[in-house]
């Protein structure tokens, strides 16, 4: 039932040669890598004018000098990362960057950050796709969380059938946001140039009003969200057919370009139309209207905004699972992450990831203003570990053209660590202190499991043993713990004969009547076999069972015990409830204690 | 943990010796066993005037002839009910005695007809109690259910305790509770005898108008839930002082004496003070009011009527895990159900019989009225058989004085038969059809779980199988599946050598340069156990392992194979999850086949 119900939703099994075929074309790691990148459009513009609103309507036109300062943190980012994708042709995230070159620790560190801001991606770009679709359906709102929630298990269930088969599914929305929102960015300016629309605030210079230095920190930060996802191309580089990292390179600086223009113009076009932030209403539904007003094509853009960012979402999925995986491999993560699933996808990361968004989801309600202080520290941290690393790179290494490349990342590294200041900073209070502690306590973890790891390894290893001439044998002692004697036990008890000498049937008397019934049989038999009577003055059947456990162990010393239950199977799992489950309850009390071994020998009824 | 939280709420295990102890004198018995059917004036009253009133006001005037009717049924009741005892002196339940004399299927219909009212019974009493504490505090009625949820979970963690404890506890209440009603109708009767009120109602029987007969049924019907509980005495028997028979015969009288003057007194005052059924207010809370005002002594009232009704509630306790416990001894009920806990409880039982009643409080929102049509039919249908069996008891066996008792029998049988009829037919769409279908669905639940059993005891019985001369051994083939090789290995390969000779290691490959390590180590460490490699071309370690396992089956032909699995257990609980569960999978998909037996052997860890 379960089983098939998993080949239903997920398909059958893929073999491990199919692995290889799993590479994507530049135009489908486009649409599967950049939509969290390109989807970061839909609500940057919005996080950077609300503080800028909150002040005062005037200060709206900082907006656009912000917007350009972030274009310019944009080609910075991304000729740092070029430099990775140079350096690291297998796949250069910040994990194996910092790892490699400032020492485990800061590779934990990006890790840890990587980690947080995969759920966050998830949780921020489903919250903001349904806040886009409840803007144009607004029966909606009340049912956010739950639409979220259903949005996080399609994606999940998709990624578990495998990257190659969600690639093609995702390939063409992002083709249609982008050629969505180059119709609306060239409408909206054909209004303004034809003079079918005048432009509320014109840009002017005399107009900047003056407003304190933290508000316009405050509203650069906010806007850096613009930058999430740009990382995605270079930890990803195995997705991408070969010669991978030149497509890599090219499909980033592609990416960025997009990027970049369209944040600049979605900033422009809403200041000129003097747009400013309104609850239950995105950013982008605001412009879009402003443009159409309701005519179809309002829908179309609402439509494909809300799609790419479900699309940010399935970035998570590629993501999270493969930096749990390494991290697991490393043993700083428990070791079933590390394992490829029966999809050839890494089904338990899915599944976790999964699990910890819908739960931000839940608690912040799925509203994506509140999700966002917690989303840019982490990935302006790893920003500035991965560009640290590449510094520490090139010093050591001094490859050809190693120069440009160290100014390069250099330039790379103090921008970003500036703007990580800023951010950490400007939104402590409203969220980013919870990530700033996360971090550490992962770090923790992270360090306290490998340690776990490697303790285990040493205390099994054969190391400082010598190999024996052979395997000594054990001598064992065999206590079969019987209820009453039938065919079950008859089998329990050739069973335990076959492998020791020293059997032992106990009996956990509750009537003494009963003894003696089952004492008379036991002659006829197994007359071989020592039956041994346990008074049970509670009524415990496991109890006493202990005790003389105990018992033996003392007056056998050394001796392995071993536990042989007779049970029954039924035919039918449902009839099992009708029977007792002390050889469950045995098993229990024995789990911890050392030198017993416990065996169930199953006596299968037939039709019962 | 949880055994230290179970020793505090129920105290420490009672030893077997202390059964005999638990036995109630006369006046203790009559609080535990009369609590249910003195706590069915409280509402049995209302019950009866609802449909009278609902068909004119003028109509309430026929309570009194039905009041009447009830307590003559009453005493031919408890006149049968003394035969039952008399003739069952160690306790004669409707079902021991429809069983005995009216055959096995008779008696599981008054088994589960008992069953479905002891859950009612407490269902019932928690609600009417709560709905009297309201009426006292308005403020409760929002919270009914969860303070009737609560009310249940109490009672049941007392009855968890045992016995004694309960009644020692419960004693006092219901003396409380005869008393403050003793004094209410002392002062009610005394306001009207000095004109201090004047009868609304004065009782003429001119007064009578023409009303349906259906009408009439349906009060006399609904009436008769007074008459619940009253068989409670000769059920428990057993929890007698000795003489039991002539205890609880003495106990029984006084107990219908005492509920049939009540039921007439409330019946009465209310009727000549003009009282008629009023939502969110009890009836006993309306005449208590009537009579007191809002004297505290209202408040004395009210408290003693929720404290009996919630002692009835206890009674449920003391009959519904003791008759599950009596159907699973005759293997008609799950054999769980059998067994005295450690505090010489039915454990099972009390927790099953709370968890029901829990269930239809919180589908009925905690309303009696709604409860009350689910109610007597059960009731009066094991009054039914109970008597009808003692009708065959008495022609079967002619004891002395047999002809006085089979007349009083069958007086009974018949009027409760008639009764019974009335009720099914006038409430059957308020609910009774409910119960008119569980009852036969649990007798046929009933007959399938003693097939099983039965059948299941055939398969194991040796019946047919000649004793061996001795028990002979069998011939094993052992598999060892490894991942590695490390010291826990090494334990489970010398206990393999130890009980077969024939012992072979499996290794499922999952890359290829891991397999030629741990190949060449094998050769150093156990080369006297072949080492066989199994590919796995989907990434599972159970399929492969599976397969193999068959094949080795085919191979051997009918020698047993036992697979030994190393585990580690690490020292800590919590650091279990760190390791893959692959024996845990492998035992899972082991468990429904025939001719396995899985082993584990554990190497503990010790620091980590």
């Amino acid at each position: 039932m379960l089983p098939r119900l998993k080949r239903l939703l997920l398909g059958e099994p893929l073999s491990n040669q199919m692995e290889a075929h799993e590479k994507l074309p530049k135009w489908m790691a486009l649409a599967v890598l950049s939509s969290d990148a390109l989807s970061s459009i839909a609500y940057a513009t919005e996080e950077m004018l609300i503080p800028l609103a909150a002040f005062s309507m005037a200060a709206v036109i900082y907006s656009i000098p912000i917007a350009i300062a972030i274009a310019l943190l944009l080609i910075i980012v991304t000729m740092s990362y070029k430099q990775t994708i140079d350096r690291y042709p297998s796949g250069g995230g910040a994990y194996i960057v910092a790892k490699d070159n400032l020492g485990t620790q800061a590779g934990l560190v990006a890790g840890a950050a990587l980690l947080i801001d995969y759920v966050l991606t998830l949780a921020v770009s489903i919250a903001a796709g349904v806040e886009n679709l409840s803007s144009a359906f607004p029966y909606l709102i009340p049912h956010k969380v739950a639409l979220g929630t259903v949005m996080i298990i399609i994606i999940m269930l998709l990624n578990l059938r495998g990257v190659k088969e969600s690639a093609s599914i995702f390939a063409i929305p992002t083709y249609f946001f982008i050629f969505s929102f180059l119709v609306m960015f060239g409408v909206g300016t054909w209004q303004l140039a034809t003079g079918a629309t005048v432009a509320v605030h014109p840009i002017q210079h005399e107009t900047y009003p003056t407003i304190p230095l933290f508000i316009l920190l405050h509203a650069f930060a906010s806007g850096c969200s613009a930058l999430t996802g740009i990382e995605a191309i270079s930890n990803g580089i195995t997705l991408f057919r070969s010669p991978a990292p030149r497509n890599a390179k090219l499909t980033m600086f592609w990416m960025s370009f997009i990027l970049g223009c369209f944040f600049l113009c979605i900033t422009l076009l809403s200041h000129v139309n003097g747009l400013v932030p309104k609850s239950g209403e995105t950013a982008v539904s605001l412009l879009s209207r402003s443009i159409f007003g309701n005519h179809w094509f309002y829908f179309v853009v609402q439509g494909s905004t809300a799609l790419i960012l479900f699309l940010a979402a399935n970035t998570s999925y590629a993501g999270f699972p493969r930096l749990s995986s390494l991290l697991a491999k490393d043993r700083y993560m428990p070791r079933q992450l590390a394992s490829l699933g029966d999809r050839l996808v890494f089904s338990n990361g899915i599944l976790g990831l999964s699990f910890a968004a819908i739960i931000l989801l839940v608690i912040y309600k799925g509203q994506t203003h509140h999700l966002i202080p917690l989303y840019a520290v982490g990935v302006f941290l790893s920003f500035t570990l991965s560009q640290s690393g590449m510094v520490m790179h090139h010093l050591r290494e001094r490859e050809p053209g190693w120069v440009t490349s160290l100014i390069i990342n250099g330039l790379g590294a103090v921008t970003t660590a500036v703007v990580l200041a800023v951010i950490a900073s400007t939104k402590f209070l409203d969220g980013a202190w919870m990530v700033v502690l996360l971090i550490p306590a992962l770090v923790l973890l992270f360090n306290r499991i490998h340690a776990h790891y490697l303790a285990v390894g040493r205390e099994l290893s054969l190391g400082g043993m010598r190999p024996p001439g052979s395997l000594t044998p054990i001598k064992h002692t065999v206590i079969v713990p019987i209820s009453g004697i039938h065919r079950g036990v008859i089998d329990a008890l050739r069973y335990a004969l076959s492998i020791s000498s020293d059997v032992r049937a106990c009996y956990v008397e509750l009537d003494s009547d009963s003894t003696e019934r089952v004492k008379a049989e036991w002659h006829r038999w197994a007359h071989e076999v020592p039956f041994v009577v346990l008074k049970s003055p509670y009524r415990s059947v496991i109890r006493p069972l202990l005790e003389y456990i105990d018992d033996v162990e003392q007056t056998t010393h050394g001796d392995l015990i071993t536990v042989i239950i007779p049970e029954f199977v039924t035919s039918k799992w449902r009839y099992q409830v009708l029977h007792n489950q002390t050889a469950f309850l045995i098993r229990a009390a024995l789990l911890f204690k050392r030198g017993k071994v416990v065996t169930s020998v199953r006596y299968h009824l037939r039709n019962t």
